[in-house]
């Protein structure tokens, strides 16, 4: 494929995309297919001679497509929502075209310094506390991580080496093998301090964990995933309130900024923690500039080396959005939340299982495990929306997550009346077998 | 942003990208900015109110670009290649449109089967042994990571477990932290055993280590992060000899077989390694065929949770390509790379460190270590190619790699004319100053 070629099939791609996400609503969300289903519509060993690109896209159409679970469609309701929006799609084209590594500053010096500035205005966004922020010459900052997993592990290992750190200066006998099984790392059943549980989006109180840390010299990480989106707006700022005693903190922009994934944001106070816990600097990755102080290196900050150019992804986002078109996104979905728990409210055979806070509704039957279990079991099987359970304090909960970019208060109408449908279906059967 | 502004604007976006690569030797290979050079560029924070597309495309142009290394010109010979090509292009807009995290099979199973069987293509195309496939029931496998750090890492925890699980079942009375501290990790200087290694393209003696290894129960894992590309030609796959003794096998497509990043391909032996090392299964990620065995979560292979839809860049690529498309462009990079070496042979000032086996060149002037980095330095700061040194036995070397699509013999010869030039003009004002 030459370049006059992928002239003509990306703008073909670019129909073909536009056509998916604007008829999205027409595909069955959930697909039937049963585990093992590609393998026998595809041959066995790569071709040896190059197809045609017609015949690619027409086997997306009839082999990818009947087997996604379409996350963008209005009628998904599932786990958390996960970013799709165009900005993202066109800096991702970009992102792709440029195609560069940013492992070090020299080996794109854009890379790494939009990065930095794009991590400083976000932090700005929500309201972060200044040593935080990379500035000009801050001791802290922050860098894009692939998944808040990552951003844990990577906290993780930069605090076992900062407590062996200080161990070994009290008492410099002791080994690392000596210290590191005596290290002991404090988690609730949802990992480190988190802001928004998958569960069911509850909060963990900084404010009385934090002074707690501190005093004790435990580093503190906290986990907003999800939530974290919500705060760019001043009325769910609060809910951020004790980060100023965290050593690091991070989100998922991936999830509810309308940034596509990968984009997982994690500031520190201290970049030091991490570069000293990550440094790796063999000849071939050192550079002019890599001893004047003023440069990140943001190898020195994550597990992988090398790394895309993700932060044209925020920038497109944020300024073709604006500040005030994200705090609307966040709005709306929060406020569709709200709707639908009130349309489970009126219906007194129903609970709510969990305060409404951002844009996740736990709920279910009043009755037994096993109604409700049954109840999702005829959701997901219908195929018109799709959600998934979850446990607490014993009972099984139906989550309805508020996902798509698209999503309007007629789609909540219809998944209610849906639901109900099913539910009256159920229950009716019930009675009848008794 | 709407739809019918995303069909302009994407297709925009094409032509951008389409017009920087074919335009990509007219640009400056490496960037003339200072650190710090882009903060002061752009607003202190994000904007209220949306911007204009055309805008941020003007900025694209005369913001980023200035700082941008282009390791995708043909004067690009730093460190290695990072793969480009058109139809991993478009596999990745198409990726980006369905926007679906694949972290479990049903929350994608397109997702999860396509990765599975494009996995077993590609262990067939380098001729895995049959238990790196999946096949239909096999008990090993392969999966995406997203770089050979994190694979590395994978096979580093998987091993531990593996090993912590074996000595508490032949003595149950030893807790985790018995026996973590007692583990050994057998390593080089370039860590594990690595095919192609980073400084010279050096190969450990797998039909040495791996005897060893089996017979001592030592969990062996193989990173082939460059080198592996070749791999799909016959007259190279014996560098692979001796992978049979492998638990764990890695390389990066998203190098050297036109897969854009990341894609990091690892296989294992025994999946179970993997899930046993990482399973987790909250209530919200459970789903009905869980427990069939027919299928892969692959949030049990990796340390991430969500995963993007990878596996579409490799199926474009191979099918519009084809394997014996993808062999010739490794063919031709191999051929530059010892045509290049020929030019360095003829000029009995220089020396060649090292063996060239696949693309890359170390070589340097006869002379003192000094010598070579004033030389590299000269090649640096003229900006016309660029590349990075290495260390080798002491020796202060250069690095010569064949990196981008579209290098060609031309751009070699001029390469090694511009660097006789600068050797000249380095010597002359040598011995003048004697």
């Amino acid at each position: 494929m030459d370049v006059t070629e992928f002239r003509k099939r990306g703008k073909e791609m670019v129909d073909y995309v536009a056509d998916y996400l604007e008829k999205i609503e027409k595909r069955q969300v959930y697909p039937d297919v049963e585990p093992g289903y590609l393998r026998p519509l595809i041959p066995d060993s790569a071709p040896e001679e190059p197809e045609r690109f017609e015949d690619i896209l027409k086997d997306v159409e009839n082999i990818i497509m009947p087997g996604v679970t379409h996350w963008h469609s209005p009628y998904f309701f599932a786990y958390f929502p996960t970013a799709n929006s165009f900005p993202a799609l066109l800096a991702d084209m970009l992102s792709g075209g440029i195609g560069c590594i940013g492992f070090s500053w020299a080996s794109s010096p854009a890379c790494t310094e939009l990065e930095t500035v794009m991590l400083d205005w976000l932090g700005k966004m929500i309201n972060l506390p200044p040593p935080f922020l990379a500035g000009k010459d801050g001791e802290g900052g922050g860098v894009i991580q692939s998944t808040a997993s990552e951003a844990t592990l990577v906290a993780l290992l930069a605090a076992r080496t900062k407590a062996i750190d200080r161990v070994q200066s009290e008492n410099a006998k002791l080994t690392q093998g000596d210290i590191i099984g005596q290290l002991v790392a404090y988690t609730s059943d949802q990992f480190c301090a988190t802001l928004g549980t998958t569960t069911c989006c509850s909060f963990d109180k900084l404010l009385e964990l934090g002074p707690i840390c501190n005093e004790e010299n435990i580093w503190m990480h906290i986990d907003a995933a999800y939530a974290g989106s919500s705060f760019i707006c001043p009325e769910f700022r609060y809910l951020l309130n004790g980060v100023e005693f965290a050593d690091s903190f991070n989100f998922n922009p991936h999830k509810w900024l309308l940034v596509n994934f990968d984009c997982s944001t994690m500031w520190v106070k201290k970049r030091a923690d991490l570069t000293c816990a990550f440094k790796i600097d063999p000849v071939y990755l050192k550079h002019d500039h890599q001893e004047s102080g003023l440069i990140t290196d943001y190898r020195h900050w994550q597990i992988p080396l090398g790394r895309r150019f993700r932060s044209l992804k925020m920038w497109f986002v944020f300024r073709m959005y604006g500040v005030k078109g994200l705090q609307e996104y966040i709005r709306k979905h929060v406020r569709l939340a709200h709707e639908f728990k009130d349309l489970v409210l009126q219906d007194d055979r129903f609970e709510i299982c969990a305060d409404v806070i951002l844009g996740l509704v736990c709920f279910r039957l009043k009755g037994t495990n096993d109604l409700n279990e049954a109840l999702l079991k005829s959701i997901n099987d219908a195929r018109k929306i799709h959600l998934v359970p979850c446990h607490l304090k014993g009972k099984f909960v139906l989550r309805f997550a508020i996902c798509a970019r698209t999503v309007e208060f007629a789609h909540v109408q219809f998944a209610w009346k849906h639901i109900t449908k099913l539910a009256n279906e159920l229950l009716k059967a019930q009675k009848q077998q008794k």
